[in-house]
């Protein structure tokens, strides 16, 4: 479940105010972490994946307050892409066998420094976008080395809210939660 | 898992009596708040919904109770539309950027009071109906607002009996589970 | 998880060796209480049902140690077929509004005593078979008045080892489930 | 979720460091043990199967590390298929109504002993190559017998982390878990 962010330390929301991008990968950080196929008749099978209503709201905000989203995954599907367009993510990397040439071309095309960027991960692919970012999060359920090597680690799992507590940390820590909220109930 | 309410406080009790009209969110109140996406092989994504067995018994015991049912969603679907019938509802309002519009429709045609109103909700989109409505309930896993903007929280999580609490909330209040208990085991 | 059954009252072991049919709800019982329907293009949905792997083979465990099974429900599925017919059930009741005409019509059929037949369910219309069978089991998740009137309530789930534990409960109470394991491995 | 392997006693990291092949059991051992089936409107109904995520990447880094991976189960699905190809399982056995055939007929392909070889498994059918092999490994939701035939309970449940935990073992008794690491992060 989405879990509101209490108090942020100093050091913490010095990072997060800075974020004007925030990326993220998509298996175990926007989805729950389940690869889920269905078996066809023909011998196929069709990849169902499982993100987050509460998630989706939190990027529906994000890009309300002026931030730019987007994601990096290894794998590569239509659920994802229509996905990501319902929740209006800028930025669209699929097939990246590894996230580094993607997250610099998106560094490159936002025209921001690394201290600008977020990114949110769960596993061993995401440790080298991870080390360069200004903000590196782990979900709450990441293996141990992702959260070791994070700045904040989410208290909510994967797919159950961990990405609407990483908008509400940054735009917190920007002072302009409240002004959010008031419009997201509008 | 379904909870049973135990104690109802007198000042929430003179609320839930007056029920006349039980109208609800759909993803993340009616549902477990999960988005799935199957990718077909075209490249579009088909939405799988996931609802609850008990709060589809509960809807139904609320219905033989003359309760009248409804529900107000951003989204769209197949999915909602079937299980919004097999449950009897009456009130069906899918594709509503904000709520109030709906809601003032729904008022207008059952001719109620909005006292005799409740509205079970989990996010920001549903604030501004919850502060008008006679009873406002918040689902377990709500985000921290609207949980603050209830006058109940349930100790179920939405799509795990959530919709069921509430039902039999009213109808205790109402002094007329024991007698919907003995009807729906009929 | 499946639990292992440990001790097991003399009194429930005396109910539950008397046990020749074993009959179950389904949604909320064999399987998770999930209702998932998934959203097709041309506007209808489609139902998915999800059960688990070790209630499966408790099922069949309890066919190779003799007991009859069936399930009866108000819903219909070729998903319940399935796995009705996987699990070689042999009482296969499928949109019953009610439960007790099926059940009599197995009674009939099986020609055993109601003393002989156990039956699990989780909600309330499951309590008439209930209060007439010899071993009347809730699944750990049931609503309150089902776990009343259970002569049992299992400590696993639904559709999370429920129907399992029961079976467990059945052999041991015969003194034959060390019997069937070593076949089950064989 | 994927639990770190934080201290292996002496006498596991003897059986686990002489591994070269790692073979498993697949429903409720690589899946999360749900039995998911889609109602078709002609009838039939299609399975769906739901993997980790975090299991996936892990069995990536055993084939960097030089393991070879297996899976032999009684079912048969398209699902499987499709995820055993992703992870580039070599020994895949599917419709195998008892494990020992297709068990013996790997051990010869492979040409390694006994001592070589992990399973893991989750329930009876796995007992007896589980009372073979070099290293026998239970998942966390295993049921009691075959959590009591086991070299090693692992502390995720199945479908979230414990074929994951279980590679992690196994490299980490090699001392070769940290060099994989950097691999996969590269």
């Amino acid at each position: 479940m989405a879990r509101a962010v209490e108090r942020i330390p100093a050091k913490l929301a010095k990072r997060a105010k800075q974020i004007q991008v925030l990326l993220m990968d998509v298996d175990g950080t926007l989805t729950n972490g389940e690869v889920t196929l269905l078996s066809q008749a023909d011998g196929t099978a069709l990849e169902i994946k499982t993100f987050d209503a509460h998630d989706g709201q939190g990027l529906t905000i994000a890009r309300t307050a002026g931030l730019r989203t987007g994601c990096i995954t290894g794998r590569e599907s239509p659920a994802l892409l229509r996905r990501a367009r319902e929740m209006h993510m800028e930025f669209i990397y699929q097939k990246q066998p590894t996230k580094i040439p993607a997250y610099e071309e998106i560094l490159k095309n936002a025209g921001v420094p690394e201290s600008a960027v977020a990114y949110v991960g769960d596993d061993l692919p995401d440790l080298p976008v991870m080390q360069r970012v200004g903000l590196a999060v782990a979900v709450g359920d990441a293996v141990a080395e992702v959260k070791r090597a994070a700045h904040y680690v989410t208290r909510a799992h994967a797919g159950k809210g961990a990405i609407r507590e990483v908008v509400e940390l940054i735009l917190k820590s920007k002072r302009i939660w409240e002004e959010m909220i008031d419009k997201a109930r509008a």
